[in-house]
């Protein structure tokens, strides 16, 4: 029997999107979800570094591009359905632009009010450069 | 100042969908993704188990309610954009119609080849009842 194939099972939605969960491969934090389309996904493959497609922008883009908080690629899962993808990576900095080791900082309670859980290592100067 | 709440920041896409990523509470792993609705994070927030929409269905689900395979809410986080959600669940079971724990059982190889890297630990029939 042949090994199956990723683009065997693979499901891009009505846009050519599928969704990327982003973990830090060795903490196992959760640290930001974006959406890849299938070159993305080659790219990614063939560099590994993580690139995404941009639903503002509108166009791939590399993480870190700009900010220099970049992702190595350890491992990339995809589920039963064949229409989710995990990338493992090792982040270079912080992965939420405020700042923050991740875009999931803030938890929301009973009542739908929200508390911030992280705080911020990077200064978006630091990030983005100086105004 | 008065906290956010998360209808101030909460982000439903053009279908009124958001992403929703599970996580066990405890071991970190990612278990599945699914979408909720509105009325799916309403019941999920009043209830404390987890409610999807399911897109296939075209229906409001219960995580679990064919299978016993509930997941109990230990916290919700939002990112920092709103458009996509983390639920950390006590998971009774496994989170996998494949009875495999996590649905991202699939590691894609520089090749794009798949190896399956997660054992079946409930037989569908247990899950779904003998046919």
């Amino acid at each position: 029997m042949t090994k199956e194939n990723i683009s065997d099972i693979i499901k891009f939605d009505a846009k050519g999107l599928i969704p990327a969960i982003v973990q830090d491969y060795k903490s196992k934090e959760i640290l930001m979800q974006a959406f890849m389309n299938e070159e993305a996904l080659k790219i990614t493959l063939k560099t590994n570094l993580a690139h995404y497609f941009s639903r503002s922008k509108n166009r791939l883009w590399q993480k870190g591009e700009t900010s220099g908080q970049t992702q190595k690629i350890k491992e990339i899962l995809i589920d039963c359905d064949g229409d989710s993808l995990i990338l493992r990576v090792e982040q270079n900095g912080v992965a939420c632009h405020t700042g923050r080791k991740s875009c999931f900082y803030r938890k929301i309670d009973k009542d739908g009010n929200l508390e911030i859980n992280q705080e911020i290592l990077v200064s978006e100067e630091e990030l983005y450069g100086k105004k």
